[in-house]
């Protein structure tokens, strides 16, 4: 839709922009008697809308892009929940690309994406993602760029996380006061920062209580990761508690318990980073730590519109941290 | 990318022209010198790729639109990761919408995208949708559209679905020979096919039982959901098994018989519909009605693609029942 030409519209028909425009897409917003209004002139005016031609005209491609490592995660489904809202209420598409954790295939993503298709970039890397000139050449074609959970620190992105230390730490003097001593933490992919986060806020709360700590460092192939985790609970000095810095070691722990007959939070006590709901209804419930997944993805995409729209960024909002809740279930 | 031009220079540098492309768009399968030649020649001939210049001359989007009810469901999110896999094999972007159950925003959706935005659109309609007049717009406008999970069987689009009635009926007989007596099945939006076709199957298999059958409706209000399914569980002529089609039902009866210190399955049996693999660490393990979603995303965008290439389809391809498996567990 050519600016002008809508604004001659709003005009001549005493209307705002913004109307017309939602009269022309059927909003449901809008009433009949609008759209009928707006819509004969326009067919009067011979308007032919197009949307690439429109973003030709506007350099707008009105989409945003969203890069994730995976959608089959409660985590990441929440986030694109949070983008959702705002994308809607900006009238805004959203393309959805995932990366399962493939290094070479965010890079391929992103240098598709680089040539106009979109306006905005909301990115959580793989966890392979050691470097980061795919996302410098973003910033290089100043395409926005905002990351979330899963962030570079070296790139200066906005950045949308949780209190990660905070949240692990929380977590680990929870486990402690409830008797635990040998605490072992699970963790996957230390290269990335939040899971470096996670584990330093767990160090700090050993180092406090002047207890060891233990990291078991699990990877992508689930098969090794419960061998790995079984074989930790059948070993003769048994950890007494397991923090799991990622939902599915937590489940995989649950799994590996149930089979040796371990109880818990009897032998093992659990907590693990999760937004799964149902972790009320495991045997025994699960505690969680509960990271605000809506909130994240709401905030990102907020952040990436107030760059878009060129409007300036408060320091305030260039690093955003939205605190995890604690929720204590039987399993600790 | 012109096409003439793109053949132009795979004939100049004696490679095919799907290497030239993706040599262009910096893919990872292709060799660095490659690379370093295509673009050499590129930047002498002067290509200045855009992808929306692209998309005019050539009347395709390289787009594909998903539009699902919501995406923090199970089901739904490993149907995207069906639909992401074979999209990404041929080229395509992916845009997402989320209607959230409101059959309004659904037209919304669909009429913003009717001028050119997508090449074909994928859709698992709202448990509000009665009419269609929106989708019959995408027939009439030409554009392809292949129904999943949620179908219309009143409009003659491809339709790739699970066996509903089958699978209710086996899981009812499952509870039967299991000695349940009293079963209630509980269903959501008895206007949607799927839900009169799981219905059927449950009734049928009531019927061949020679026993009473019984149905609560559910609504979208999770605390409404609740409160009836607690006094179903309170009445003194309390069913001795729930069947719940739709997974959020059966999570909500586990929490009910819980509270309420109902024994399953020694009280309640309990089966639903659910993609949720953590349902094995339930207490007790969760029987469930398991949906081949991930087979439905990919089949559904394979016969998208064979419609936007311009295939003929074959008979066997417009409508599509991928089997549900019954995974017993120790609720039943």
């Amino acid at each position: 839709m050519d600016n002008v030409n809508l604004k001659q519209l709003a005009k001549e028909l005493n209307l705002a922009v913004s109307t017309v425009s939602r009269a022309l897409r059927d909003s449901h917003e809008i009433s009949p008697e609008t759209k009928e209004r707006v819509k004969a002139l326009a067919a009067k005016l011979g308007f032919q809308p197009n949307p690439h031609a429109s973003s030709l005209r506007q350099s707008k491609s009105k989409t945003i892009a969203v890069v994730i490592p995976e959608i089959e995660n409660n985590f990441f489904s929440q986030v694109m929940n949070g983008v959702e809202v705002i994308a809607q209420q900006k009238g805004y598409h959203v393309l959805i690309y995932l990366t399962h954790e493939d290094n070479n295939r965010e890079k391929d993503i992103l240098n598709v994406l680089r040539n106009g298709r979109v306006d905005g970039l909301l990115i959580s890397v793989s966890n392979k993602t050691m470097e980061f000139d795919h996302l410098l050449a973003y910033q290089d074609a100043g395409i926005p760029v905002v990351s979330f959970d899963r962030v570079l620190d070296n790139i200066d992105t906005p950045k949308v996380t949780t209190d990660d230390t905070e949240a692990a730490f929380k977590a680990t003097e929870h486990l402690i006061a409830k008797g635990a001593k040998r605490i072992t933490f699970i963790s996957m992919g230390l290269n990335l920062s939040i899971s470096s986060r996670r584990k330093a806020g767990y160090e700090k709360a050993m180092h406090k209580h002047h207890l060891h700590a233990s990291t078991l460092e699990c990877g992508t192939d689930d098969n090794e990761n419960r061998a790995m985790i079984r074989s930790l609970l059948q070993s003769k000095d048994r950890p007494d508690a397991i923090f799991a810095a990622v939902e599915k070691f937590a489940l995989i722990t649950y799994e590996v318990c149930h089979s040796l007959h371990l109880d818990i939070p009897g032998h093992v006590k659990v907590i693990g980073f999760s937004n799964l709901s149902a972790a009320a209804l495991f045997n025994p419930p699960m505690s969680t730590v509960v990271q605000p997944a809506f909130e994240i993805g709401k905030e990102a995409t907020a952040i990436l519109f107030r760059i878009i729209e060129k409007k300036t960024l408060l320091s305030a909002e260039k690093v955003i941290t939205i605190p995890s809740v604690i929720v204590e279930r039987k399993s600790t």
